[in-house]
């Protein structure tokens, strides 16, 4: 079964591991955020990209979510000494991610051609996709100003209050042939459980990518999502204050309200917890299953993809008897 | 005394650390060869300039001759997974030096003020310049055609005859402000036991700064050298072969007729094992002295360093008797 799975970082990483984990190799595509990339000490850093990379190479570090396991912080150490500002944590070997990166687009290569490059040499079977290969920065405007993304994320650690989202050149930004062609052949479209306004926000802002999206809907695609806001919390980062500093409910229906004003989802997942908020979004549109939707190991993650993945075919099938996930035999 | 001393990589590193011991702070000032300067990984890597600032700021490692002590290769095992050649190793230490630099350097900081900002950050007590803020290129043609400087020197271990050495970009480069002031304002000029046609044959190919130091020359500055070359060997590196490729007579005194030849040397220090040379030397121009030049610790750094020095002063003082270093007492 062909997946194309929507991503920003670590929540999206946990469900793409396991949608990863529950497909045989080459099925998954993942379409990951490059809103938050930034260039700091000269290196090209694709946080969301590597976040999903690490994961699905099985290399990432397990408690904090980002970077690779068992990390050195010799190169930080030493900048420091130089009176480097570093404030933007980076790893020894993930230093090597962003080294080779940054040496390949120096070199003329596309973003897309080297994501596929750096996913082929770690042994990912699955693909992961930049939402565009041109450079997409989501800035801030906050009631300190305008502020980069990781600025506000990581320096100020997400005090601020938000106020306005800009994602600087997705105008001249376009869709890739390869996220084109994803899109295209997917038999279902997965939205993870990443911030809907930083994460899958720029994403859908691709010129381009919400109508292959809709496309693909209108021909019987299932879009399946997932509620990254429990009990009216973000699970990780800043969505909930976010969407309060937005004016929007900070919770899985104001999470159904912005996808389904861009008619995305035929199915949310909402975390038991947001039981009572299951009508309410079905007014909206989308259906709602109740599950849990915490993935604290890595087989909860497989569980809830599954899960995803199960409920997708049922959609089909119910649309399209030939597509019966499981024929029942003829009498 | 104010001293500028010409350099290469380790040899210069050494001596320069010699002059750095005997002089006091800020009266040294280092101008290195940029002519090994690299590209690698996307960063700007400056060898001879790192070895002299690593071992100026009392952390180079002291078995190789470059990088920094108690390194680290976390950075270079990841480039390697990702598939990466690696022969040209960098330690994770020596890495936020580079990332440091480049960095600058893209901010489009000039290549001086970049050095003499790390030289502060490391507590070095001495000036490092480049020869130039220029980019040069050391270009070697050998029987396998033409190569880049590292990829002769370190890729392939300096094996293949070189047969001709172009420094590519010199005609363009200019003399900065910096090393002209360093060399009009110096008391002694010193030139290192560094590879003559490699190391000290770029900094003197910068248009004007060989003039500068006749110049100074001619108002009574004494200018010292030392041979790398003892017993008719490199102490390190490939300029007894290079030397003898060239059609030179690989020895002190092929050193002596290189510098002879554009009338450099007030004084060449030679080691004890070349003392049959001394006359031929002398032949040419230069003074000769006589000593141990094997730098094999701190102290005999130090030793040679201030025998040169002495002598310089003592040449000094016979041309103004004024500048006499130890003026006896009258009767």
């Amino acid at each position: 079964m062909r997946v194309v799975c929507l991503a920003g970082g670590v929540g999206g990483a946990k469900l793409a591991d396991g949608l990863q984990q529950e497909l045989a190799p080459g099925e998954l595509t993942v379409i990951v955020n490059t809103g938050d990339d930034l260039e700091r000490h000269s290196l090209t850093i694709w946080p969301d990209h590597d976040t999903v990379l690490y994961t699905l190479a099985g290399i990432a570090e397990p408690g904090q979510g980002w970077g690779i396991a068992g990390e050195t912080w010799q190169v930080m150490g030493q900048l420091a000494r130089l009176g480097e500002e570093t404030w933007f944590r980076l790893g020894d070997k993930d230093i090597a991610t962003h080294l080779y990166r940054t040496a390949r687009l120096r070199g003329g290569a596309r973003p897309t051609e080297i994501a596929l490059d750096m996913s082929r040499a770690l042994g990912v079977p699955s693909r992961i996709l930049p939402m565009t290969d041109q450079s997409v920065r989501t800035r801030l405007r906050t009631d300190d100003g305008w502020l980069d993304f990781q600025d506000y994320f990581v320096r100020l650690r997400q005090t601020p209050d938000v106020r306005e989202v800009r994602f600087e050149g997705i105008e001249s930004a376009s869709l890739t042939p390869e996220c084109r062609e994803a899109i295209r052949s997917a038999e279902t479209i997965v939205i993870a459980p990443s911030n809907p306004i930083v994460s899958i926000g720029p994403i859908l802002a691709v010129p381009g990518l919400l109508a292959e999206i809709l496309a693909a809907r209108s021909r019987g695609v299932p879009t399946v999502g997932v509620s990254g806001i429990v009990g009216g919390k973000a699970l990780r980062g800043p969505a909930d204050r976010m969407m309060s500093g937005l004016g929007e409910e900070s919770s899985a229906l104001g999470v159904a309200r912005r996808y389904a004003a861009q008619e995305l989802l035929d199915l949310l997942f909402i975390d038991r917890e947001d039981d009572a908020l299951a009508d309410p979004i079905r007014a909206l549109g989308p259906d709602v299953v109740v599950t849990d939707t915490i993935m604290t190991s890595n087989s909860s993650r497989a569980r809830l993809a599954r899960e995803m993945l199960d409920a997708a075919a049922a959609m089909r099938a119910k649309r399209d008897p030939a597509m019966d996930p499981e024929p029942r035999a003829r009498p």
